[in-house]
């Protein structure tokens, strides 16, 4: 049974098709690909677009969408296996998986890392209990990486640019500050997807300390070994700008301080000036802008840089419905 | 573009449509209005009425109601312009709207004041901001005024008195006691739509002090002027009441103490006689009670009057539904 | 009109085309019996089956349930006749019940007991109050009982034995430990629908203290009047177990302590050998486990008994979407 946790596990003709299927989808809004079928979204964290996305698609593909809050609105769940569980967690992910696989098709789960030890976040343990226990496939709906928001940004590359060939393109995903020690999910997706498309990526932030997870780094290098695109990290911001045709932006906190954030804090307050503003997309080839969102006006990105027309994360967000309805559908053939 | 911002900005005709289409959809539930179509329901307060009534009416009509709570299960979103987001707000209403309005054919939008100063709330900053960068139509599902519930209250005099001419009835429109100083919207809905057909509106309340803005004063003169009813103000309960074909009870903070509401409590207090009883409702021409719930009963209203057969509040809640589905149509169109 | 409130209120022949039905919607799981239609899901408490499965159900069914929360995203709701609402409730059962009935076609009710005054909650004044103001009918989504449950365990064991008739089955309905005083619905359902289906009920639990509260005894009496099976209570762990073919566990708090809970924790302590483990269930006839769901592993059950091929707790909540589709397609009738 295939799963949809992240785009590195699936093949790049698999990937192409997933995109062609969501254009397909863009023109064609109803089907009933999903007819009388379920989806279970299960978040552990809040939800706007991934939300509305998911349970929008499932009704235009003739399904149903089923929203869960576990600890909130649901039982708090255990992970961990031979626990005796006499502490919060009312049930087990096995019986939660087992049972939510016998009423729907699919189940997304949004499970954000913890922030006290990477080590442990890493192991991205709530989405893979799931994949192991569900007896339907799994989508991941952001954990320690997003896919589908990976899928919905190159499904807008492809649309700007006017081609699905991305390669040669110089794409720049930059750190940018942020109050809070951020999720480096989207960072790892961008870096993922941009060079499995073969572009020419630099990966712009303050200093080696904000670098992503060596997994990460691992799956650049593979994809540019199998690709033949590029991938440099750089600290310096002019340079990494200079001719760029895609900036990407997101904010994230320095790996090294995980868990430990108030050492970290002072030192990510000297990098507000990475904010994405109109001086440096400048700099770049008549390049567009993207971010994942939500996004904080005028902190991560000036009023004039999201409300300029190189900006596509609009464009993007409204992706994120066709992707995922793709992805659905080809989940449950 | 139409939105559904006030009642006031429709034409009269356009209004007495959609009381018709309301009287249709009430006779025939099921329609394919709707189909494939959906609509962003965003709470910024708790609902239970309107939440039910929209998502079964779109349900009615083919189409999907999506339900978000931003700050609850969604992102908290910043309103204004400029503004550097450092605080709590994760995204602004530029890319909220925006991006809703890709996955959704419909918005509506429930958003309370904020109690602390009434120069800002009458604004409706919230449902303005929705309706300036939404690119699909806005509907208030309550901000400072409450449109849906106006026309539910129009459509259950029309069955009450068989008649869609409600000119010439007596209207009271009744303050009454609450242990809050609650919103003064749908106070101030029912003077306008009052007015809007016609009736002759009296607005009974204890003091000055406790009568509305003079925004919906002004709508009430206007109405008036164009319809050829009347409108007063008394602070008399046995002359206000005396003749009354109708009753509308709600209560409110007074505008003067808005946002500094210790010293209105003791003032509010001395007015729980207002409450609406058999005694009040005898003086009326056999008129009706009705009210938009939710309503504390033994406080606002005594159990005797809430259970007579002239109390029509149910059948108006009832309404909600059938107005809705008939709102939501005419902007799809 | 017929409401779903508690089997004991049903036919046997009538609880027997319950099963049937959901036998049949196990098979062929679409239908549009009804389409168009919906129901009302009000939750007082968490869930994650129950609302899972009645809203796969009605989707199912070509109908829509909506999911309300009262308190949480709905209002508060008082429940006392003739109260003068000047406390937390902002509207009164009266009209949420009536206003509902207006909306939907069902409404189903998840009102736990307060856990404060056993003579109070043992009224079920929540489940009843929507019973007698609501003008279409209610279903018991567990309140001090769970009938959606019972039917779904019943169909399981007819799953199991290959047959409908379960008279002559030993079971067991046994106390389990767990850390906090729990609800007494499920034990008192267990033992309800057991002597129901005449089979030879023995419900094992610590002490006396732990004995279910007399309405349930004296429903076990007079469905083995009816049936023909047998009810005992037994305090002996091994001759209990001996022979069984269904072991159904369950914690709860024992009722003489119930709002009074300090000096119960360390008697109820003492208990923790109750888990049901594989040594227990040597003593069975080869019998089956299962469970309600949620359960804490290794607290009231070892991992061995969940994960064992005669547990079957996951098949019994998968029934809770077919017997609850069949509750509410013969309701609508």
């Amino acid at each position: 049974m295939k799963h949809f946790l992240n785009t590195q596990d699936w093949s790049r003709p698999d990937l192409d098709a997933l995109l062609a299927q969501a254009a397909v989808f863009k023109r064609e809004k109803l089907s009933g690909a999903m007819k009388g079928r379920a989806i279970a979204l299960v978040f552990f964290n809040p939800s706007m677009r991934t939300r509305t996305s998911f349970e929008i698609g499932a009704f235009q593909l003739g399904g149903h969408a089923v929203v869960l809050q576990p600890g909130k609105d649901a039982w708090p769940i255990e992970f961990d296996l031979g626990t005796v569980m006499d502490g919060e967690a009312e049930e087990h992910i096995a019986e939660v998986a087992r049972v939510l696989a016998r009423y729907v098709d699919l189940i997304g789960v949004r499970a954000f890392p913890k922030f006290v030890d990477w080590a442990q976040d890493r192991e991205d343990k709530v989405l893979r209990a799931f994949a192991r226990y569900s007896t339907v496939p799994v989508i991941n709906m952001e954990t320690i990486t997003h896919p589908c928001q990976e899928l919905a940004h190159a499904l807008a590359l492809q649309e700007h640019f006017g081609t699905t060939d991305l390669r040669g393109k110089k794409f720049v995903l930059t750190w940018t500050y942020h109050p809070k020690p951020l999720n480096t999910a989207v960072a790892n997706s961008a870096l993922t997807i941009a060079t499995r498309m073969g572009m020419d990526v630099t990966l712009l932030c303050p200093t080696p300390d904000y670098v992503l997870d060596e997994r990460y780094l691992g799956w650049a290098q593979a994809n540019v070994a199998e690709s033949g695109g590029s991938f440099a990290i750089s600290h310096d911001i002019e340079s990494a700008y200079r001719g760029a045709d895609v900036v990407y932006a997101k904010s994230w906190g320095a790996l090294p301080y995980f868990g430990n954030w108030g050492p970290e804090k002072p030192i990510r307050d000297q990098y507000r000036h990475f904010i994405v503003d109109e001086a440096k997309m400048a700099l770049t080839n008549d390049g567009v802008f993207s971010h994942c969102l939500p996004l904080r006006r005028n902190v991560k990105a000036t009023d004039a840089v999201m409300d300029s027309p190189r900006c596509i994360a609009i464009h993007e967000a409204e992706n994120r419905l066709h992707v995922q309805k793709a992805v659905m559908t080809a989940l449950l053939r």
